[in-house]
């Protein structure tokens, strides 16, 4: 499984309803209301959406607490960051991270150059001063995928200074960023900047649960977006993500009710699977939880799991993860009491057949 | 404009709804009954698409009368289209043609030689047998935009003939196939080649009426489609796209009520623009005409039916067409009326502001 969220390659192996423990999106489900909203609408499908998609830069503009003429918008926020590697000379990607940047550069015939992260996934400053050459694109996940880990918002400008006076380009890939109990908002620290050399992307996709949708927004300079824009495909979002756009983030409540649930079940789970001997979770700022398997492989789990209805994500194919990692989203407190129990019964060296 | 349908950038101009002739789809408007599909499966806003679009693939390889193997999703048919042009030597295109063939090709930095039609807006085949090369595309409007011409089969075979003998590749867009009263049907005549060298890619957008959807399908070779999709992004189709596409190729008695609804406006429109002393209608296949003003500008004819409520799309920015050119979709009964009365207003001299 290369993305999490293949349910269809797995239906035959399990009667009854499986438990997607490998898509990490926000358990609250799509915000109230935008049912409603799509359906009062659904004649937009016959017209095309604004080429400009002016209402809903501007949504996005409030959103964001930034200038809606710095606002991108595509079609899913993997739309956005293949514009970015596209205009870039190298692509440096961290490992392990999401696999979509590295294959992005590489659609586009672009060297990538891959830097671990240190051992405890926080970044290693020196690596990137020695590295980062003019025109190349730093792609970092804050939070990062899979590992979870938000950066420190003094690492965060040091990181950016360097990559600024190397006259190269940062990408902040942050579609969990609203999951994440951080104390800096990036948009707000890099205005000063005019965003220069610097691309903010996020997307409705993980924390407004509607990967389905495909709409990724963010912030960038004035030249970038230009050069952005030019890469990107007419009418790359569709009429409903151009409407959901211009609703959800809106939803005031919504959002810092989910907020408040993340951070509820973070700890719930990470406090169980502590507990666990036979896993180590890591520390995470996120809505999923990467696992050390210790002593078992992640074929075993994987198959462990998915005779007891659930799924998760095997991690050997991100790079710099070995076969003995996993990672869990964090679902309701239904759904997490039965990975717990499930991860026990593991524990307990339950055979992989035995109910 | 641009492109057609930007409605937005006129609606200060006129007080009132704007009837738009700018942009061709369907009159119909979408098949009856796909609102009650996305409204029944709203709740797959909240899941990722089938990554490989399985179900989707299925259904398009029936209405095409191709394997499912060799069909193509995209986000629309743009989509399909850059992926095309991303991994050729050089992009061939027809002038005046639909502008992000070219627009596409200069994206990814490609050199685009362009090919003009004959005064009747017919191929030349002489010329293409002498400007192709290996590794070469040539993309073809069939029928083309804004000409509304469709090829021959003859001349098809002979075109695919000279691409394929010179190891370049031939893309066919039909994104307004099934409006032409077309003898043969272009998947079919080439089955037997198995595809090779050549993308045949159409669209919900025109036909099915939903621009604001982003569905583009097509049908190409093993090798073809293998880059293809290693150059489209994941997910590029969204939940709606994909359950519609699942519906509407179905829809038997509306593809021919369609047809037929178009064949006979055309006629209706074709035949009373043709008593227009000012204008001069070409032939088409489409559900669009291009028009020729004779003595006239663009400018001033966009302006003239404007003040009446009426887009039409202006033609100069296409390659190959001066200003002296519009192009008018073909719409209901009750429009088309609106549309040739105000045309005669104009043919009457009538001022600009005269109601």
């Amino acid at each position: 499984m290369k993305h999490g969220g293949d349910l269809l390659s797995y239906e035959n192996y399990y009667e009854g309803e499986l438990i997607d423990f490998s898509s990490n999106i926000n358990p609250l489900g799509m915000p109230k209301g935008l049912e409603k909203v799509l359906i009062d609408n659904l004649t937009e499908l016959e017209a095309y959406p604004d080429i400009k998609y002016r209402k809903l830069k501007k949504s996005v503009g409030k959103y964001l607490g930034c200038e809606e003429d710095l606002v991108l918008v595509g079609n899913g926020a993997v739309d956005l960051i293949d514009s970015f590697t596209k205009m870039a000379k190298r692509v440096l990607v961290t490992t392990p991270s999401f696999s979509e940047y590295e294959e992005r550069a590489l659609a586009h015939g672009k060297d990538v150059e891959k830097m671990p992260y240190k051992d405890d996934f926080t970044i290693d400053l020196e690596s990137i001063a020695d590295i980062v050459k003019k025109d190349d694109l730093l792609i970092l996940g804050n939070p990062n995928n899979p590992t979870g880990l938000r950066i420190d918002e003094k690492t965060l400008i040091k990181i950016y200074q360097i990559v600024k006076s190397k006259q190269a380009n940062l990408v902040l890939d942050e579609a969990f960023f609203e999951f994440a109990p951080i104390d800096y908002d990036s948009i707000n620290i890099f205005k000063e900047y005019n965003y220069e050399n610097i691309g903010i992307i996020r997307a409705a996709t993980k924390f407004f649960a509607l990967p389905g949708l495909r709409l990724g927004y963010g912030c960038t300079s004035r030249v970038l977006k230009e050069k952005v824009e030019t890469f990107q495909m007419p009418w790359s979002v569709n009429c409903f993500a151009d409407l959901a756009g211009r609703y959800i983030f809106d939803q005031k409540d919504y959002i810092k009710k989910s907020k408040q649930y993340i951070e509820k079940e973070r700890n719930y789970l990470l406090e169980k699977l502590d507990e666990i001997e036979v896993i180590r979770p890591y520390q995470t700022h996120t809505n999923y939880i990467l696992i050390k398997l210790l002593n078992l492989d992640e074929e075993y789990v994987f198959n462990f799991l998915l005779k007891r209805g659930i799924i998760v994500r095997k991690c050997s194919n991100f790079k710099a993860l070995d076969s003995n990692h996993i990672r869990v989203a964090i679902k309701d407190r239904k759904n997490n009491m039965k990975l717990v129990k499930e991860l026990i019964n593991l524990d307990q060296g339950r055979n992989i057949n035995e109910e």
